[in-house]
């Protein structure tokens, strides 16, 4: 056992996920030699992390204050909502410089196996937001997973009854620069399935 | 690029040794979502760890005051030193509860083309320490690789001219290439057990 503080670290470091003891032990012998400041300031970007940043009250991504960025930019079109799973799937679509709408993160996907039944996830808001705003278009962009399939599944079967309002699903095929040869055969059955005119 | 805080805390993680950018957002999102007392419980693990903890002005391992927990055990013997590259090597060889002795932490091995010359590490101080104790035996309990048998070799020679001092290295039990800090403790014991004179 280390002296107590150094212990306190190891363990306070070893509850993060994908950090063993190992790790979390180099970790600590590494901020022990590491200059003070360094360790203070991500000593204070944790304190900060929890004292300012919480939740979008409309769309659930993470935001310092009531609305993410995201929600508070007037030019963002309020009637496409693209609904994604997690807050740093926002940033992959953001990434692509393609959408222009706003989000709804659900915080998951359905796994009824893992305890998440639809009421652990923000689906009932996502239903109200389509409801009571002038949504025009909802794009399912959860993952392609068994998980993110039936949430796609349930999701679609939810806002069929809304009037005015069209729902899509982002396509699954081969990866941009990918190879024939290494795709799996679930992925290239949909891509030849989700074939289109050229 | 996230909310400001969130941003910060990804770019602090970033910077920890192993952790890259993609494992640094993961981390984030976890720090997130985890419970505040939590995370401010690990902040303050890192203050903690910075304010308390420097090292024993004898042996040069991890302290929480000016000698560490061994060098204040009256139990230890004295007279014995098991001199050892890091703090976590300390540990290591405490695991195997076959040393009753001291240590001397060199912070390190010699390693002249990485510029870690013989006034880098604490080589001075452990011959200061061996002149003036009556220290009877030295084992040398540095990594059987490269840098560490060239350390041996060099204090073995330094050590040489003493009188009454019996200078060992711990037996070739570990693989040659490996590293301490993983070795079971059975292995390092046997290791110890069978030192011999160099």
């Amino acid at each position: 056992m280390y002296e107590g503080p150094v212990q306190d670290l190891i363990d306070e470091l070893a509850r993060l996920p994908g950090i063993g003891p190992k790790s979390a032990q180099r970790l600590a012998f590494f901020l022990l030699s590491a200059e003070k400041t360094d360790v203070l300031r991500l000593a204070d970007a944790l304190v900060q992390v929890k004292e300012k940043v919480g939740f979008c009250s409309r769309c659930h991504n993470v935001a310092a204050g009531e609305l993410c960025r995201i929600c508070q930019n007037p030019r963002r079109d309020p009637k496409v909502i693209c609904v994604v799973e997690e807050p740093r799937d926002v940033i992959a679509v953001e990434r692509t410089q393609e959408f222009t709408g706003l989000y709804h993160v659900l915080g998951g996907a359905l796994s009824p196996l893992d305890g998440i039944t639809p009421e652990r996830l923000h689906l009932a808001e996502l239903l109200d937001r389509v409801r009571a705003a002038a949504v025009t278009e909802v794009i399912l962009c959860v993952n392609p997973t068994v998980d993110g399939e039936a949430t796609a599944a349930y999701l679609a079967r939810e806002l069929a009854p809304l009037e005015g309002v069209s729902v899509s699903r982002i396509a699954s095929g081969l990866p941009v620069g990918g190879d024939l040869e290494y795709a799996d055969e679930i992925t290239l059955g949909r891509a030849l399935a989700g074939r289109h005119a050229v």
